[in-house]
């Protein structure tokens, strides 16, 4: 059973991931980050030990969990001996064999959400996506993954890539897409508020529908019209239009008969 | 005080909005559509006559309401004959003045919300943005637009135009996106249900935190190695592509120091 488990990183998932692991009583061992800051803004939260210094990371755990930046993952398991350690990275895109350079027992823990610092998150409604490259190990970590959520799946590397893909494009594209409303508006003095309730009832509406039959608006219909009036609105925004015309496009391809 | 209402359309919003006023005590007198199916199935919802034909419209009322296609609008004014009545549109980007080369009396009457007629809508917490060519009109529709919803604003054409642009990109834009990811996963046997808390959730953190502090993912800080994964995934897709790269080099342009 896994009970103690240092955490490498301070970022956004790492903070959320030992916040969660701690509530549910599983000792946080100590935290290791690149700066000594996120190192101690993250052990302080935690009210654990804490280091930037590779070497002094606490190995002797039952888990060690990477969640630090992809291109910050292999530059930390070069410079540590993890060999007989168990450790699982957080990473959407990469492969779980690449752990199994280092340790010969490894797997993933991918929880598919966005993570901000200052927004506090319910662990128990995010689906957590494990793999790992024994059924023991396996076992053990869906036991862990468990105690934090309650809607726990085994992902292959291949299926959660495409996961984060289609994740890129419902979550940090859409919250874009947001930000691009709500610049409009601010420029135009409107207030974001006015948005809020489409915001939110466009997201209520793809946990029933398919989003396909819940495609509303211009692009749709290709109402021409509309379109270029709304283009000709964002005539000084290059990249607006670009954006508004390659959307739309897709859209109305994805919609004619 | 407004208490009988003609309909003209029978499209997404004209249902919704005619339900909405059939709930709230107001009569609709009629509705009129192109097509007589559409008609029916609307008059038969409500309950009350309705027509294919443009003289048979009922004009002996206190509001008449189109909520038709934008090219369809201009095409239904020219054959009936609307001076003296009230008239108001639904569009977003349709001018108030379009409607007073037809009648003196006229304004907007826009709800901003994504309708689909299978799916319920509570009207209360739709904003709805009014405009009216004199003081005496905006008070009776405002009259009206509070017996429906809570959140009623007065908004002129110039604006109203910026809103409906910036709710393309909050609401079509972004539940096509839903749908991209959805089909990603569709592709390779997974469920859509994966995405929904992460859809949620991106939703939820713009209520109270501004988009732009909410964005997170690889595109933010440019992560070349997983943007680079990402485009090989959609090596056989130009037009994901495309949106891909177009989208990640718009939200790191916005959030470059």
């Amino acid at each position: 059973m896994i009970q103690r488990v240092t955490l490498i990183g301070a970022g956004n998932l790492a903070t959320h991931l030992g916040k969660a692991f701690s509530k549910a009583g599983i000792q946080i061992v100590q935290v290791y980050s690149r700066t000594l800051e996120s190192a101690g803004t993250l052990g302080t939260i935690l009210d654990v030990p804490f280091t930037n210094v590779i070497h002094e990371i606490d190995l002797n755990v039952d888990l060690i969990v990477l969640s630090v930046k992809d291109d910050a993952i292999g530059q930390i398991l070069d410079r540590a001996d993890f060999r007989q350690r168990l450790i699982v990275h957080t990473a959407g895109s990469i492969s779980m064999n690449f752990l199994g350079q280092y340790s010969e027992r490894c797997g993933v823990f991918y929880p598919l959400q966005t993570f901000s610092k200052r927004r506090e998150v319910d662990f128990s409604g995010i689906p957590v996506c494990l793999e790992a490259n024994s059924t023991e190990i396996l076992t053990e970590l869906k036991e862990l993954a468990e105690k934090i959520s309650k809607t726990v799946y085994e992902i292959n590397s291949d299926d959660r890539k495409i996961l984060h893909l289609a994740a890129v494009f419902a979550s940090n594209f859409v919250n874009h897409f947001y930000d691009i409303g709500a610049r409009l508006l601010e420029k135009q003095g409107l207030a974001f508020d006015l948005l809020k309730p489409l915001i939110s009832e466009t997201a209520a509406k793809v946990m029933e529908m398919d989003p396909r039959d819940a495609q509303t608006g211009p692009a749709k219909r290709y109402d021409e019209t509309i379109i270029n009036k709304h283009l000709k609105l964002i005539d000084d925004r290059p990249d607006l239009r670009k954006i508004y015309s390659f959307v739309t496009n897709s859209i109305y391809q994805a919609h004619k008969k």
